[in-house]
C-alpha cells in the first residue's frame, strides 16, 4: 500500500488537507490571503502561498508539473500572466492551463497545481 | 508497462470510462442520480454515486486524494459544504477544490476525485 | 529522484511547457489552432492537437486516461461530443469530464488531458 501524506488543514476550512502527497507528486490548492486586493496581487500571493506548500511538503518551483489556474474574470488573464512571468523558473517551466470560473467571495484567482516531491 | 484498467462505462454515455485506474491511482466522476433536485440532495447524491465508484475500484473514501468540485452556482457552495463535511471522513481528510461552472442540463454538481488504489 | 520531462514549449506563450511527463504520465493541454472557426471544427482541431503532443511523448489515444474539457458555451456540448466520438478509441475510454468556462479570446474548447506513457 503506497502512504498517502496529508499535510495540515485547509487555512479556509478544517474539513480539508492543505496538500496531499501520494506516489511522488504533491498537490495543493492556493489562493490569495488578502482577498480585498485586485487580480496582480492576489497572483502574487497566490504564487507565494504555493511556494510555501512546496516547501512544507519538501519541494519547490523548480519541480512543479502542472498549475490550473481559476480567473473570476478571464479578460484579467494578463494580469495573471504578468505575477505568472515574474514568478515562474524560467528553467524549469509547468505545464499550465487558465480559464474562466466564478469564484467564491471575492476570490480573483484560485490555482490547484502539482509538483514531483522525492519519497 | 504499467497497466491500464477502465471500469465500466459513464451512466451518461457509452464513449466514456467510469474510471480509470493507472499507477495506484483511481481518477472517477460523479454526478447525482436525480437532477431534479436541489443542489445539497444533489451534492448527497453525487458523493453516494463517488462511494460507489470506490468502492468498484476496490478503495473508499479514507483513501481519496483529491476532490475537485464544480458547482453551476458558486454562491450555493455554503449547500454543498453542508454535504461534503457529513460526508467526509475526519481522519483522512482530502485535498479539495471547489469553483463555479456551468454544467450541463439540470446538473448542479460536478466531482472529479482521485483516490489511492492498492495494485 | 524521479525524472520529470518537459517537452517543448507552449504555442501559446513561452513561460510554459506544451507537455509533462513525470511517473509514467504525460499532462498535456490543448487548443485549436484556428479560433475563427465554431466549435465543433475547434474540437477536431484540438483533438489532432492531443493526438500530436500524444505522438510527440510517445504515446497515442488507447493509453489515455482522462480528459477534463472546459467549453465556452456549455449548451453547445452535443458539438463536442460529435467531434468527440468521432475520434475516441472505442476499445480504450477515457474517462471523461466537461464543464462550461469563459476561455480567452475566440477559443471555444481547451482541452487538459492525461495519458499512460512508458517510462
Amino acid at each position: 500500500m503506497i502512504p498517502i501524506t496529508r499535510i495540515g488543514t485547509s487555512r479556509l476550512s478544517n474539513t480539508r488537507s492543505r496538500s496531499i502527497v501520494y506516489n511522488g507528486v504533491l498537490t495543493t490548492v492556493s489562493v490569495a490571503a488578502d482577498t480585498a486586493q485586485p487580480l496582480y496581487e492576489q497572483a502574487q500571493q497566490a504564487l507565494a502561498v504555493l511556494d510555501g506548500n512546496l516547501a512544507e511538503a519538501g519541494t519547490d518551483k523548480s519541480r512543479v508539473l502542472m498549475v490550473m489556474i481559476y480567473l473570476s474574470d478571464i479578460d484579467a488573464k494578463p494580469e495573471f500572466n504578468r505575477a505568472w512571468d515574474a514568478w515562474v523558473d524560467r528553467d524549469n517551466l509547468p505545464l499550465r492551463a487558465c480559464v474562466g470560473a466564478p469564484l467564491e467571495g471575492d476570490f480573483l484567482v484560485e490555482i490547484v497545481a502539482t509538483a514531483a516531491v522525492d519519497t
